[in-house]
């Protein structure tokens, strides 16, 4: 099932996203009504979201032209936790750019990206020449905890994903280097698009054998699969719930593969006006436009 | 003013913290009830708060003995902001320990502890070997803003304070040295003692003229003033205002003096049983008990 949030009659409702049209279960009776009022309050009622669904699909109602999706979590209760130099190939070419000698990390490289970045598919990002002028994309495979715990082991972490979507963990690669810890550099307003929606767990028979890929203005920049993370997505459960209680909603981004920007030659950065799409196999294509100047960022 | 968040009759209440007891203001007919339902809500809504209050201070209701402070700000809206290395001494000793040169970094380090950290005054921290076994101290003035805002200039940035707390920034060094970014060594559950509640702005004159300490089983271990950071209070907040907005009830941990445990020789860790007490002049004392064993920690 792919559950999205988005905007109808200037309102946000939680729908679940078919072909042609979305179904709002807030205005249908059939549907447990505060289970659905949003997105963090429907992964946390833990409710069966295939019962009341069987005879309700077809009846889809809103056509996709009268809504506008948003990030499915559009306000995160914590920061979005991310894994960094978690494929081989991006932290070989992390490495080279920086002078140092690629290896992989031996743990888990974790950092956040505050709630107030998380921006929607489609959103205009800001663009801020005056605060970052070195502004780059990575695609990331986004996991959505459906249970929280602690001490959660590899083996059963799974079982507490809710489900998938697609991250671009927008880097401002002055800030961040500037600043030795990642945080500043990767929390600009609109720095954390989410979407185009949730695809439920159940849809995905094998998290870790997915297509990712990230095209500016059509052009490839990276191509890579899910097979190749460093640490998994059950490694990375069991490494956060060691010490620090996980919880329903929480979101994590799961790493980049190499192609990103800053380590090119020359180094390329994202322009004003520019389309950047990230793209995970059987999970969605999430397309956002730099914004064409600063003051269309306020 | 000191307010604060506490349990009374297995209820959570914001109160107004006096010498012998509390006011619970949720409890009085005299203030704006939707204003004090708790903090976040009374920060947010910019309620004149000394009104009320003129009539109501003699009739302060609840003795100290009934009721048991939290954290001011039980559960943050997002992640906790946290300047890394802003006292010099402190980024000297770190340098030292690390094999690196000891200097003032160039721009503020930021990095985030989650709100699942947060715990409050006496509160028992949990003690898990398995995890950490080198869990470390580091009192900190700890700043919430009252109003938010982006770009907010250094001159005008402490009109955005709402109030000062202590934090106790604990740390499982052993995490965060293998993990290389801070946030996970600074998230345990627990790890973010804050407290024992918020003195308002327009009681501290002058918020970079503090003493601020830390003890251990009543041993001085660190003891410096605010007026030693290299990054003041308002630079901070103009700094993380330059591409991020900042929201009424942030809340931001202004670093460390020197003092810490990791850097002594031999190392000095917290051990079960161990009382370790953050004091800011002006502020308050958050004393905080580390658990006896890994059983009362669960």
């Amino acid at each position: 099932m792919k559950l999205g949030t988005c905007l109808y009659n200037n309102q946000t409702y939680v729908c679940i996203v078919g072909d042609d049209g979305v179904l709002i279960p807030a205005l249908e009776p059939a549907f447990d009504q505060p289970a659905w009022r949003d997105m963090l309050t429907l992964i946390g009622s833990q409710i069966d979201l295939h019962a009341p669904l069987q005879q309700a699909i077809p009846a889809m109602r809103v056509p996709v032209e009268e809504i506008a999706l948003l990030a499915p979590i559009p306000r995160p209760r914590k920061n979005v936790m991310c894994l960094g130099l978690n494929y081989l190939e991006h932290a070989e070419e992390t490495a080279n750019q920086i002078g140092r000698t690629g290896k992989a990390p031996q743990y888990p490289i974790v950092f956040t990206k505050c709630p107030t970045s998380v921006t929607g598919p489609d959103a205009e990002v800001p663009f801020d020449p005056d605060t970052c002028s070195q502004l780059d994309w990575e695609a990331e495979l986004g996991v959505v905890l459906g249970t929280g715990g602690k001490k959660i082991s590899r083996d059963n972490a799974l079982s507490h994903v809710f489900g998938y979507t697609v991250i671009n963990d927008l880097s401002a690669r002055d800030i961040q280097l500037n600043h030795k810890q990642y945080f500043l550099g990767k929390s600009l307003d609109g720095g954390c698009p989410m979407g185009p929606y949730i695809v439920t767990a159940d849809e995905i028979a094998d998290p870790q054998n997915l297509a990712i890929a990230c095209r500016v203005n059509g052009v490839t920049k990276q191509a890579s699969s899910t097979r190749n993370m460093i640490f998994d997505i059950a490694s990375i459960i069991e490494w956060l719930s060691r010490g620090m209680t996980l919880e329903a909603g929480d979101v994590i981004a799961t790493g980049t593969p190499s192609g990103v920007g800053f380590v090119r030659e020359p180094p390329e950065y994202l322009r004003p006006g520019d389309v950047v799409e990230c793209e995970v196999e059987s999970v969605g294509l999430l397309r956002n436009h730099i914004a064409a100047n600063r003051s269309s960022a306020r």
